[in-house]
């Protein structure tokens, strides 16, 4: 059955009519990118994307990602029109009001059918990579008769102009994921006006120069989009499909003008666009036989999801793909066993070391993770337990060369993690989170389960000096919502850390992980899961309790070590490991005062900021850190130069006690 | 004078000899890098450097750039050899020792000739094309006469595949930056190994896309060399010169692999190099010959800038010119009369726009401001005063489209800084610092007038919802030494923090502005100069004082307003605005203490994290913020749905006082 291009032009004024009625009852939105991309995306979504709106997590459905999320009101409208369940008229007449899913950008976590949550730009594309990574790997995991569909995304001018553009298209394009598809909303617009204030480039060729397949369209001619989106789908390569547009399509007076791009159009403009456009419908009402056409192919849609669904269940695969997709982690899976040889046998390693030893059983036990690091794989000591790269050649791969791409990484990560199916975790140094901390941001907001193994994690690193050295980064990190820091103090702990981040379905984690050797802490096979309240003590006061030392990571061992001689001169000093404050916040208060008793002088140590530590020591305890920008030379010379060590700090705190 | 093939290797072979020395020394660093661009960088600075090694500062030098700067001891040997004062022979035998100017990476505040700190991938290019801005703006003031000088950058393929690269050459190639040229190592080797492990990208194709000019040459044959750098000169537009070289060149049995990338090639691979090179001399020595060829042109150099010397003191503008490069501010500069105007005329504006008016006398009273905006001009108001877009045909404008490039756009701004000038100033939301932190971390770091100004600053944006309203932003910035993060409460103080922030020679800023209109806090005339401590008391307690209320920004306004309402109850309440923490902090205990004493509840009022307010307030105090992320909704709604008003907090207040 195919609609014919009057009523296509009417499906697509549709959107414009939503988008434009929309964002002027809020006040407020960009109208111009939804009326210049709705002939292109009606084409996509009524004709190409493979989806069941009664369904949105079917789980081989496309993806479809919305890099430019400023243009919201197209997505709205398209999962509305299309027939999703959500949003209803009323949500997009709330569009961006409280409690509205239709928030001023999409949100993966308010609206199914939003496979990410966009508008930072450039990271939509971006996780789109990781989606279609996901799906390949998937598919050599599962086979075509369960996993085989598309990636699709519709992305600006400042999508392409972003630097992560750069990493994540060559990420792509190194592993020939063909089944990727952009369409690029080219309309030489962008907030400030002409695209020519701020850009010369050649986009198509710089596409062709990353291995990327390319062609282009007439955005507003059916026809010539479904030949190019037909083209892309031919091509083995990621396609870019550069769909020369008009901005704000249909508004007579601003279309084509930067005026349309993050303004309402005001009433009067949108009158003479309803006429432009032969829309004679009412703000927000659809006339019934548009919504029909949007949702022609629904039954179809439909039983290609029933049909797929019998594939499932006649695979013999159901239980293991369903428990992936689920995100569950198998029920036998535990580290224990792994933990209880490290009790019986003692060693000094670093955090670093500690990781790749446990992510040597952890790849071993389970199916779903997938390493990677920027470049510093002998490092970051990602690739363990036997996994092989994943490549163009081999989807099958676990382990990602994600080359001196940090953000590209970290946003590969997130669709991965968004797509499903695996558990993505990347290593870079704690110090280039400052590289991918926009996209750390989003595995927070969107609650995926991205592990970043950050080594390298103090002055500790030594000589590479203080562009390489971690100040500021713990903490500053612990500050971002949803999102768990893990500072580990051993190889045990180090254990524990991974297991409660592969456990934690809806948070990514932050593993801060040291270059430098550090002793055992625990050997006792009962003392185990000690991680998991955020904060222990490891050290409890042998005379009257005066002090509490608080630490993290490689600090805990100088706290134990001030403990030790606090305790020869007859004062009661306990040491708690402070793995996770996110965690240990979220205790009882009883337990907080427990571990960390007011009535002690509090003192924490931790080889970074003294910012934030009076939330642990009050403002009359001793905060032991450093407050400016490291040096360069040996790891030992520089714990004594910052005054990181027993002799320097035992001193400070008999001050304190005495003073 | 020439010199012979024979003796520019043993040129070049100094350069390996220092690099692997100094390396095994150290047991710590990267001789690949130096050893395989050695040859071209000894054309480079043999033949083509302006430079006068006498006066490391001379204006007019050309500026060169290391941005693969893990390869540090390049730079070291070829200031040493080339005869600058530092670094002396035993500074490289120190290497990455404490004290030494040859930290693990280059840091131009350590050593002269050493223009900017690198190491942070990609971040050496993108500020070298700062540089090279601030390079064609003062060759449109001052003249061919006194400002004519090239850029040259030596990078890797990392800082090629880093994101900021596509930034960083889209701004070049956008402004024909023609005097500015890239050496690039194509040695095929990154940390992980062969580059085919992650990309697959034709680099050449990509920068030709983006307006550059590029040119190959075996970076091991010095006449090849010399034929390209000739080539790239004669261009007008930026150039690559792809220099293919063999990574470690001259270690016999690790050259061309990764084993040469980061670590110490072993004295026995050294003793065999020596032999391979016909480097008979030892271990940090250096043959009279050598050093002879290195500064055989030296004396010239010396005229070069005698001649330009002449130049200067003839050209009437030397006061001016030096004025501009020392960075002083004239003397006559004030915003005294501006700020008794709004005394005179108190307004309500958003501290964006405020910022638009202390920067439309700025930029009429100052001839060094340059301002840009990554692509939200209208939005971050940043461009004031009449100043025009600084252009390709028009380097004379003090105004930069920067597209959608936040992370180019403030390296660039560190570029300008470092080269000295112009005062740089950017802006885009604050939430987006998040693009650009591993540069704003680098201002601080190399102590540049970096001046950020980010707006939109907390939830108070409305409805663009979560993925746009910082949370953890201002006070993660504020952990960044050297940084001074502002958040000004009104117009008045945004003028005083412009003024703080354009008289801070050796600070970056950032400025912390709303998207909402404020209220002006203060009318009188003599009440000026209140930000430079970094708080101070806007409202006394009327009543006995029992509660201090410290706020930033807007919500200094909610918090006058929770006082006003304690003081209807008789409770003393006194209002600070502590409008940048950092200027707070270095005040004395005793101001310290008469701003927010320690006998009262002590009370913080920010519309972000509460993470790290206990400094101030203690932990029996209130902390007032948001820990979570934000929602997309009017700012009236939002203000109210995170409790933060009047309302909202009074009881808190009460409740505490009473519990």
């Amino acid at each position: 059955m195919t609609i014919d291009t009057a009523r296509m032009v009417q499906m697509a004024n549709a959107i414009r009519a939503l988008s434009m009625d929309a964002v002027q009852a809020a006040n407020s939105g960009h109208p111009g990118m939804p009326m210049g991309m709705a002939d292109a995306a009606t084409v996509l979504w009524s004709e190409y994307l493979r989806h069941d709106p009664k369904a949105p997590d079917w789980a081989d459905r496309d993806r479809f990602v919305l890099s430019a999320g400023h243009g919201s009101m197209l997505i709205y409208s398209l999962l509305h029109l299309a027939g999703y369940e959500q949003p209803k008229i009323e949500d997009i007449r709330n569009f961006r009001q409280i409690g509205s899913p239709c928030a001023g950008h999409p949100e993966n976590f308010l609206l199914p059918g939003v496979e990410c949550t966009t508008g930072p730009l450039g990271q939509g594309l971006a996780m789109a990579v990781g989606m279609a990574i996901a799906e390949r790997h998937l598919n050599s995991a599962f086979g075509n008769a369960l996993v085989d569909h598309k990636t699709w995304v519709i992305a600006g001018d400042g999508c392409l102009m972003e630097g992560i553009n750069h990493e994540a298209i060559g990420i792509a394009g190194h592993l020939k994921l063909g089944r990727m598809n952009v369409l690029w909303d080219d309309n030489n617009i962008t907030i400030d006006g002409s695209t020519d204030l701020s850009t010369s480039e050649d986009i198509k060729a710089r596409y062709e120069a990353t291995g990327w397949h390319v062609t282009t369209c007439n955005g507003h001619d059916f026809d010539d989009i479904r030949r190019a989106l037909d083209e892309a789908q031919a091509d083995e390569r990621p396609s870019l499909i550069a769909c020369k547009t008009v901005i704000g399509k249909g508004a007579p007076t601003k279309q084509g003008t930067s005026a349309t791009h993050g303004a309402p159009l005001g009433d009067e403009e949108i009158a003479a666009a309803r006429e432009v456009l032969g829309w004679d419908a009412k703000a927000f009402e659809i006339p019934e036989q548009v919504y029909a056409d949007w949702r022609a192919k629904n039954a179809d849609h439909a039983k290609a999801r029933d049909e797929w669904q019998d594939r499932l269940n006649a695979s013999g695969q159901r239980k293991e793909f369903e428990r992936r997709m689920a995100g569950d982690l198998p029920e036998s899976f535990s580290l224990d066993n792994y933990i209880q040889k490290l009790m019986a046998e003692p060693q000094k390693v670093a955090t670093r070391k500690a990781s790749e030893m446990a992510l040597a059983q952890i790849n071993g036990k389970l199916t779903e993770t997938i390493g990677g690091s920027a470049d510093l794989t002998g490092s970051n000591n990602t690739k363990a337990g036997g996994i092989g790269p994943l490549t163009a050649d081999d989807y099958s791969g676990r382990y990602i060369y994600y080359g001196i791409r940090e953000f590209g990484m970290a946003a590969a990560m997130n669709g991965m993690a968004l797509h499903g199916g695996v558990i993505p975790y990347g290593g870079t140094f704690l110090v280039f989170t400052d590289y991918c901390r926009a996209a750390i941001r989003l595995s927070a907001l969107q609650q995926t389960r991205a592990i970043y193994v950050m080594t390298h994690d103090s002055i500790g690193l030594g000589e590479d000096g203080p562009t390489h050295q971690p100040i500021e980064h713990v903490q500053s990190l612990r500050m971002i919502p949803n999102l768990l820091v893990m500072r580990p103090a051993d190889v045990v702990e180090t254990a524990e850390c991974w297991e409660i981040a592969l456990r934690e379905k809806d948070r990514p984690t932050v593993l801060a992980l040291t270059r430098q050797g550090l002793p055992q802490l625990r050997n006792a096979p009962d003392e185990t899961d000690m991680c998991s309240k955020g904060a222990y003590r490891l050290k409890k006061s042998s005379n009257a309790h005066k002090v509490t030392l608080v630490a993290s990571g490689s600090e805990v061992h100088v706290a134990l070590e001030c403990a030790e001689r606090l305790e020869k001169e007859g004062i009661g000093a306990s040491v708690v490991s402070i793995v996770c404050t996110q965690l240990f916040d979220e205790q009882s208060a009883d337990y907080r005062a427990d571990m960390i008793p007011a009535n002690t002088l509090r003192v924490s140590v931790e080889a970074g900021t003294t910012f934030g530590w009076e939330r642990y020591t009050g403002t009359d305890g001793l905060n032991i850190g450093i407050d400016r920008f490291g040096a360069s030379a040996p790891a030992g010379d520089l714990f004594k130069k910052f005054g990181l060590t027993a002799d320097d700090i035992v001193p400070q705190i008999m001050n304190k006690l005495n003073g």
